[in-house]
């Protein structure tokens, strides 16, 4: 996109875990300085400082357990709109002219929904005149304004959205700031010997977000692809180049798996004997789609007598909420019963590569039944499989993927 | 304004103690849930919760030792924002459908300035709106946006001016709810026969503010005398009337003192040995009210040897800036010794029967100095005596005062 221009803009986003105490805060406004003395305009994205969010969801909660969705963004909107002020204030210490900006301020549009809000786009003026005067702006990250006027917040991670978003609209690059060094093909807190990927691809990166890798949110590089965006996860605290997001580097691999990730926070639904009649399945799931809630691994056994079983998976946090609408749907289409297993993770593989060699899912089964891993569900795409294992047997599973494909540091791809 | 017209609407402020807790919060909602049934339209303005808008500054100062002003309001705001919300949110549990809305979705534009911001207009189609649909608007006080799109806020006590000028706006009554029930003739922890005052005229009680009563902040009740608006101080946790802030009452009064008030959060400025050339004392207040500092109580002695002292009173959280403009200024002049001096409170007599009745301040006098209490200084206005005494003599010198005009409860006036 800009990458000719030596004074297109960076963004920089910096999650809550490296704004969690005055110390890094400190560390951050001094690694933003140090970018906005290096001649680069600078927007600054921020999260909310360390558990912030979760406080203020708690403090909410006691008082209303089931608070209207637009008040739950209303408050929690608050927790970025100070981390921005106290870092731009804390700028102000290193020498540096800073402005801190609401969501609303950065000029972000959202569509009208709460908690999860899509941006419809983004009115870059007023950041465009900041930069051009010299200052470094540092925007509220997470959150937008609605059409009606309203505060609306982008979902967990959002904030990697509204770096890539506003990105996008200056048509600068976009660097992810975190407490790891960029992407790995595993959990290293899992996986000892996993190792940090140079590269990685849009879509693989995409998956991986969405699996549960913490590093960048899915619908952030889902928007980078989109709009082109060149997005780098990098370190806060040391120095080196991260992992790029680029297009098109993973088929170029030599392994078919790039990367490995295990989710512990997902739950899975379980509908028993749902009478069998054409389109069952989609008035179960159109009825999760409006909740909203995101549904995974989906696994309809054969009809038996009349009846069928259908089970999915979601993530733990919308366990709740989709076994009720999951129960509502079931009595509604003439009976079942209808459980919740929370005692579930799910182990993913993800490459690019894995589109031209046939192969790789057989190698993951083998590897778990060897491993005695009982697999509940399998899921995949072009670019994915997942599979759902016991939660004990995750760290277990996950390991041995990594092992088998590869992907150790130093480790050799072993022959099939 | 609006006396006649059973619908129109009433705002009513609640202070950061009244909503400290989460229990509070409940009684808080709870008590604008019964208003509202009783179908009133109501309007919930809200302050920061507790010690937020401390512990959020407190933070702040950690970071960045001197922020810009705009920085400043910026993180202030939120909480109230946060406040809003979750009274919005607990009202909701009550059954009642309630909106939260920050200082600039509630159409508050004020000046450029921060942090003592001045409001200039409210634009209330908004709240208008949501009332109109059977919403209490929940407003986030202290807080509007100026013309050049930032966050300000209105000062300390700026949620009753927040008020104040809702109320105004729409047409409607004011009630200001917090910890004590109304306005005393003193501050019952020090003067315990203290006793409500059933009214209180605007001049009365924006003197009383301003003087440090805690109940009313004195722009609010100022801006209600211009506007019109009826406000009443009640109690939240109590039923009953409360104290009516009306036009014109004082002067009815027996008595030549309404109120008194004793403020130990003052400094003394002490500016010795200036050149005394004309126009010395305007030169130095001048650079003062640009800080913008207010200036209480001034003393300027005669004239020796070609130099003069100045002394002047000051809030004590300005004190210290307070001295550092006076002894820039002191320097420009020509010199002298500039000190500050924290350890005094100042005992201040208010009533509109002062006017028509001579002798108060001498009776003052005489109070205090049967109680072998000093007098530093003195302030007079023609309904209000202020005496600055040293920090140890302020309570004594409130109750002896207190009990010489016949404020007590069931305390005949004494004769002269």
């Amino acid at each position: 996109m800009s990458e000719g221009s030596p004074r297109s803009p960076v963004v920089m986003k910096f999650g809550g875990s490296s704004l969690a105490t005055p110390e890094r805060v400190r560390v951050v406004a001094e690694r933003i300085a140090r970018r906005h003395r290096q001649g680069d305009a600078v927007v600054a994205v921020v999260s909310a400082q360390g558990d912030t969010t979760d406080e203020l969801l708690a403090r909410l909660h006691e008082l209303a357990p089931d608070p209207p969705a637009r008040e739950v963004d209303m408050l929690l909107a608050t927790g970025e709109q100070q981390s921005a002020a106290l870092v731009a204030a804390t700028l102000g210490t290193f020498g540096v002219s800073a402005v801190s900006l609401t969501g609303w301020q950065a000029g972000i549009v959202t569509d009208p929904s709460h908690r999860r809000a899509r941006i419809h786009g983004i009115a870059p003026e007023r950041i465009r005149r900041l930069l051009a005067a010299g200052h470094v702006v540092v925007v509220a990250g997470f959150q937008g304004l609605n059409d009606l006027g309203d505060v609306t917040t982008l979902g967990r991670g959002g904030s990697d959205l509204t770096a890539v978003a506003l990105a996008a609209s200056l048509g600068g690059t976009c660097e992810i700031y975190s407490d790891v060094d960029g992407v790995y093909t595993a959990d290293p807190r899992i996986v000892p010997d996993a190792h940090r990927l140079e590269t990685i691809s849009y879509d693989e990166m995409m998956e991986l977000a969405a699996l549960g890798a913490q590093v960048l949110q899915a619908r952030a590089v889902e928007h980078a692809w989109q709009h082109g965006v060149e997005v780098q996860a990098r370190s806060t605290f040391a120095d080196g180049p991260g992992t790029k997001v680029l297009a098109g580097t993973g088929t170029e691999r030599i392994q078919p798996v790039t990367g490995t990730a295990l989710d512990r926070s997902v739950a899975r639904i379980l509908c028993e004997r749902v009478p069998d009649r054409p389109g069952i399945a989609a008035q179960i799931f159109d009825a999760l789609a409006e909740g909203p809630i995101n549904v995974d691994v989906i696994v309809q056994s054969p009809s038996h007598e009349g009846r069928t079983d259908i089970a999915f998976t979601v993530s733990e946090e919308d366990a709740l909420p989709a076994e009720e609408i999951a129960r509502a749907a079931v009595a509604r289409l003439g009976g079942g019963h209808v459980s919740r297993d929370a005692d579930v993770a799910k182990v993913s593989l993800v490459g690019a590569g894995m589109v031209s060699r046939p192969g790789v899912a057989s190698r993951v089964f083998r590897t778990l039944a060897d491993e005695g891993v009982n697999i509940i569900a399998i899921s995949t795409s072009e670019i994915k499989i997942s599979c759902l294992v016991r939660r004990e047997d995750g760290q277990r599973s996950l390991q041995a993927v990594h092992r088998a494909f590869g992907l150790g540091e130093g480790q050799e791809e072993q022959a099939e």
